[in-house]
């Protein structure tokens, strides 16, 4: 096979595998937003064959010729089909060092063990989940000993959701954010009565909640031909490509800052998958660098531009004026404090702005203790309890509100929780450095988004997944050092209530 | 290969092929349903890549070996394999005649074609439209030609949506429709004053219709877990299988029986799909066995079931009550007597069930004269409108309304139009073949859509596509006479308009 030969086969496969892609989010999408509830089973059965056609695809005898035809000749490829010919290398020889029967037996384990946590979590009963807990780990470090046979399994978990990060960068980041956090912490619950959010629980008619969200997707500048919003239980955020990006939240007519926050956060995803590269589109480049580079985007959308007070005097008179009465008590001063209100709380994906890394850190916590096997399944729940006592002050009622609350260890995902604490930190350099370029700020004020955006795409956006994460992040703000964010938090927190 | 090894390879290509379609209908769906505009290029990327998967799943060497050893060991095969490898070898060879690049070519200009005619319905555009008119002609002709060489391919286009149906056979049947309708239709615009709908044309709330769209697919039986109702500009139904059908409306605020029809239409649609055998699910014999069967179901239900006196009783007190004081000044008799109001009119979707067919009629006209060649697409707005005047006697005011109106050339459907007047009128030798098992509007009328629903099960719905929809028919009711469905209009249209 010569080059020009193993070029043209490679275009033709990417091009199916994307299809295969596509259709299997599709039916995913469609199933989470409008099937009938009887229709599970028949997906189920469409996505496994479309799983089977991909991974046979990828894995033909073909596609590893193509791939070594063209990794033999790499130095004469541009840089993008040079990109994906060294990842489809690495991807592959790691995949080929985990035995086939692991491999399957991993599966099914986390089919299994994510049906018992599901039917666990509802009776808060840990026991029934624990041995099935025990063996996702134990699987998890056997997978990446295979993967990475001279690295720490944990540092080999962490990369395969965030390439680069290890255990002395996590120590370090949480240590320091620890540290400073928690005397804050501390100082705002002492003070917990200078903010009362309580105008926020007021009745907001949801018909109206869905006019606020197209107004807040048009000032962030979300291209509404290319990203609509849908309506489901768990926001969340899925890209076909980066011209057909769909994001979802969830309205409760009590508490409308819980929309409003998630139509920010995956407003942030959606503008970071409808500005990769076009030239990266339908391949495997095509999507964010990383989960951490990726929550960097929603999180800094959401709380270091959402929560500000810039942003507050974007979105406050039209509050004020459509949801009437219900904001007439309330200054626009008093609307920023209440929705930068911070106070302990059990759940991770309802944690403040401040307290919501502490959450993470726990996660982080346990899954290396468990990796190095100080502690046992068996062991989670009194340490989660333990740990929320300490750091957030709490007190947990039981494993439903506690241990079992996250789907991520049920599924696999370990190793995947430091990505959101990483991601949110970065935007604390991230604000520096674009003020070296313009006011960020002063751009949220005038709801000049397209400056932010151009900013953001220029910068991070439109590299897709050209580079790794770590050398991606460098490239923008130089080393990462947490001490910027704790000092972004500790400003606002301190001006939000009002600490001497 | 013996027969038991091609039945096992047999039935693992049946699951990879129905994973296809069914990835391919949802993106249909999807993009009709809940897509971004700006995303039809990737969806036709995506479907042409699954349709060409399809393809060559389904002319392999090795599918066309595991056929071959079926059909040569047919008789040893039970009636559902043996019918499953009949339509395979028939199709088989129609499909091996059309060259690769073509069927990937037609498909994705459907797709492209489909999303320039929404954008040109909605500025009632038709030169944006109408290169993709006449390519989608041209290709259907094409592929007809490829299909059966042997065959006028205007004719080879219908039998692909009614096997067996012809011009000869279309032709006598809209010449006996028109020779004793349209003198019924004469009589009845001289008594236009006689009936009164304006009160259909109060403004029923759109949030109380949705209400009411979920009342009457209670009444007909139709299961939620397994059918949900979406919105869309043309209503529409799509089987994934029997157990995920779904079926959408439009509703119009001043125009409450527009979606009140459409449900109980796509409804009947719905009924059939998920009524289909199980033990032909997820194959190619799991569906309506025709378009014309198809639409005798769901015409049936709309208007010999759907206005009926009957069905009016069942409705009525809940329209009354809920949308009053619309209905305070009509009668139960005026409600019947105005859904059947007759009025040559200019959108097929909403016409009358008198004047219905002739709508049908000027498209079949067109269609066969574009497959001549007598006509081209640019000619086509001008002989709509030149027919519209001297069938129904009305001015097209403009293509939106003209011959923008129906999706199907869009999406080439062309040779399905026939169907529909074909389907509508099997529904007179329906009612008399009931009527001898049971009183049908005494079902009706007691809501007893169990009785009605497990006869068409046991004799139309649950053979899927095992016979052919003429023998299918004929096992049902005898021979295909067109007067019954005429004597039921008559009898009908006098009582309404108390002609003498």
């Amino acid at each position: 096979m010569t080059t020009q030969e193993a070029l043209e086969k490679y275009a033709a496969q990417e091009k199916a595998l994307f299809a295969l892609q596509h259709a299997g989010a599709m039916i995913f999408y469609d199933g989470v937003t409008s099937a009938p509830k009887g229709s599970a089973g028949v997906r189920a059965s469409t996505t496994g064959e479309l799983t089977r056609m991909s991974y046979q695809l990828s894995t033909s005898p073909e596609t590893i010729e193509i791939i070594s035809t063209l990794a033999s000749d790499i130095d004469s490829l541009d840089p993008i089909m040079k990109r994906k010919i060294s990842e489809a290398v690495r991807s592959l020889e790691r995949i080929r060092r985990v035995p086939e029967e692991v491999l399957v037996e991993y599966s099914q384990l986390s089919t299994e063990s994510d049906a018992v946590w599901h039917e666990a979590k509802e009776k808060s009963d840990f026991a029934m989940f624990e041995p099935y807990l025990q063996r996702m780990f134990d699987m998890t470090k056997k997978i990446a000993q295979y993967k990475e046979p001279d690295m720490d399994p944990y540092d080999a978990s962490m990369d395969d959701y965030e390439r680069g990060l290890t255990r002395e960068t996590c120590d370090a980041f949480f240590a320091g954010l620890r540290e400073n956090l928690v005397p804050l912490i501390n100082e705002v619950a002492a003070h917990a009565d200078r903010v009362n959010d309580a105008p926020l629980k007021r009745i907001y008619p949801v018909e109206k909640q869905r006019k606020f969200s197209a107004f807040v997707m048009g000032l962030m500048g979300i291209d509404p031909d290319h990203c609509v919003l849908g309506e489901t239980e768990h926001p969340f955020t899925i890209d076909f490509t980066r011209d057909d990006v769909r994001i979802t939240t969830h309205y409760h007519e009590d508490s409308f800052a819980s929309s409003m926050y998630s139509v920010i956060h995956e407003g942030g995803h959606a503008l970071y998958e409808l500005h990769t590269g076009r030239e990266l589109a339908g391949s495997m480049l095509g999507g964010g660098a990383s989960m951490a580079i990726h929550e960097s985007q929603s999180r800094f959308y959401e709380n270091i531009i959402g929560r500000s007070r810039e942003f507050c005097s974007l979105v406050y008179p039209w509050l004020k004026r459509e949801f009437a009465p219900n904001l007439d008590d309330v200054s626009e001063d008093d609307f920023y404090r209440m929705i930068n209100k911070s106070e302990p709380s059990l759940i991770r994906t309802e944690a403040d702005e401040l307290t919501y890394c502490m959450h993470v850190m726990v996660r982080y916590e346990l899954e290396k203790r468990m990796f190095t096997g100080e502690l046992k399944a068996k062991d989670l729940p009194a340490e989660w309890n333990r740990m929320y006592k300490e750091y957030l002050g709490i007190d947990v009622p039981d494993d439903r509100r506690g241990v079992l609350q996250d789907s991520h260890w049920a599924d696999g995902n370990i190793g995947y929780f430091p990505s959101y604490a990483i991601g949110s930190a970065y935007g604390g350099q991230y604000i520096e450095r674009i003020n070296r370029d313009f006011d960020l700020f002063a751009a949220v004020r005038e709801g000049d988004f397209a400056r932010i955006n151009g900013w953001l795409e220029e910068h991070i956006w439109k590299f897709g997944r050209m580079l790794d994460p770590v050398p991606l992040f460098e490239s923008v703000c130089g080393k990462f050092d947490v001490s910027h964010y704790v000092k972004y938090l500790r400003d606002k927190f301190s001006d939000v209530y009002r600490l001497g």
